[in-house]
């Protein structure tokens, strides 16, 4: 697997012209604050003064977890793919908040436990029914972990428009995603272990036992792939493959919650260069997020207390970047509108 | 001035429903976060377990103030009609963010210290050409509060819709609200100012020392209709009557920033019910928001670092009033969508 080529965004000129250029605007120095600061981003990603929002696309990635057979999910494993059946009706939040929004929506079998048989709007990617037990074996070979990953890198070349916003669903996949931070950040499994889709204080409990047993099975696998191809999930090794690939065409990455990140961060520790073109959306209720997040210096511009998945977040989060775009190039200047610049 | 008449919207029977349609929805008990809070409530203002976001409209009220006279601003006074002119030519911040979400903007001069001459798109409420200096006497007499409350009230009475957010134009009227903020509070006038549009540390200490001699000044105005007329705007007082009118029409109030808080602060002290009705749109950087904020038991969506006014924050949280209602509307029910719930 060649791993496509990502450009870093620095470049001082243009971000000294987009600096000009925001404090121009008819408003007090830095007060629109983050906004400011996403508009000077898709600046640099975009590599010009005036930013567009093109074609705005989610891509949710499916899979099961082997390890769901440790009793780690609140929610049966047939769920994954009642959701994605869901998915395809138009009827989960996602659909919702997508459509809302202008944004398109594409869902993606990455390794769904379950025949769905030939359907017009599914993207059939499946590498295989599901990861294996982690617990017990890895959860996918390198070779379906890079299946996964080209398939993915595949899927946002396909794509037109210039943001690609990240969901998911797996029952499991918070368990993978708690197991990929700690062995990525170093952070102990304790802080990085949550409620997922509602366990309770006990089942959380176990998750973390559950993950720290792994861990120690399968001392000494550290690279960054071998760690996605271990503990991941083919939905998570898909959106890896995916945001690099993103990355290298410069679109930006519009990052949901605790499992979309946790593929980030896979992808940072393969590619850092991606995290230039990502637009964090949401700080996820799902605890570990934030631990998550501080781990690769971001700030969500959403805290709204999701715990959701599906890409909600980053589709919550879209107009905000249309707002960045839109003052940037719709707003008067000082000079322009005659109004008078802060006493000396 | 008769104030209208608030009714609460405390119903159980009415949130038992709300809660049992949020709860059914194909997602994870309270995965929704603030939404659902925010879905509930829309509920209860609305009276119904559907609810429409229809005809959204905010009011930019405009006003000057003779405190900018002891140099508590970092902008000079012409600001105000240059920034009401720069709305009127739709080159501000809040036409770009109400443009884009598809919420009508309306401009009032409540008392702007400028000769505008007949204007299409400006709504003429000027009650006087700004307020008095209240480091001296009252900002306005008990009859101009009165006559800006009533104009207020008309202007929310005859719009179309069911969402009515709030802005505000005004140098130096972050100096009124924080000293509202204080007597309507009780805390300290240190906690309440802050940099408005720009001040260096010096300026701030120098506006804390302006408040805090005229709260000596006019010691033993205690009651809230007098609090709002010595130390309040034109703008401020009017956004208080509109607030009230709107509250008592079951509109729902999208609430701004720090003047748009003091003006509310104003309101809910003279009627508590109104607060039923307010969502509230963002944090801002001003300090003293927060504390505002806290002391009206509200809990902003967006924070976001804004410190701009205008409305800006409550146009760009409108978005997630829509998805509060189309999840609610819009959403399949785990027996709809036949999704298996949670494990026992």
């Amino acid at each position: 697997m060649k791993l496509p080529d990502i450009t870093p965004t620095a470049n001082p000129t243009l971000a000294a012209a987009l600096d000009q250029a925001i404090n121009n605007k008819t408003k007090p120095l830095g007060s629109l604050g983050a906004l400011e600061r996403l508009a000077r981003q898709l600046g640099l990603i975009q590599g010009r003064t005036v930013v567009t929002i093109e074609h705005p696309a989610i891509l949710v990635f499916a899979g099961d977890h082997g390890i769901v057979a440790e009793g780690v999910s609140a929610y049966p494993k047939d769920v994954t793919w009642q959701m994605v059946e869901n998915f395809l009706a138009d009827g989960a939040a996602i659909n919702v908040f997508a459509r809302q929004n202008g944004c398109a929506l594409h869902v993606v079998d990455a390794g769904v436990d379950h025949d769905f048989g030939p359907r017009e709007r599914l993207l059939d990617r499946k590498v295989a029914n599901g990861t294996r037990n982690f617990a017990i074996e890895p959860a996918m070979s390198a070779a379906q972990c890079a299946d996964a990953m080209v398939h993915g890198a595949a899927l946002v070349a396909g794509l037109p428009g210039n943001v690609v916003g990240f969901g998911e669903m797996g029952i499991g996949n918070t368990t993978a995603a708690a197991a990929l931070m700690h062995k990525l950040t170093g952070i102990p499994v304790a802080a990085c272990v949550g409620a997922g889709t509602g366990l309770t204080p006990d089942g959380v409990l176990h998750k973390q036992r559950v993950i720290e047993a792994a861990v120690e099975r399968h001392a000494g696998v550290d690279a960054p792939l071998d760690v996605l191809a271990t503990f991941g999930g083919l939905e998570i090794a898909m959106m890896a493959g995916a945001m690099l690939q993103a990355a290298s065409m410069r679109k930006v990455l519009l990052i949901d919650g605790f499992i979309v990140t946790s593929a980030l961060l896979a992808a940072a520790r393969i590619a850092p260069g991606v995290l230039d073109y990502c637009v964090f959306a949401h700080c996820s209720d799902e605890s570990g997020h934030r631990r998550m997040l501080d781990a690769l210096g971001a700030t969500p511009l959403l805290q709204l207390g999701l715990r959701l998945g599906e890409g909600t977040g980053a589709a919550l989060a879209l107009p905000l970047l249309h707002a960045a775009a839109n003052f940037l190039g719709q707003m008067a200047t000082f000079e322009s509108a005659s109004v008078s610049e802060k006493s000396a």
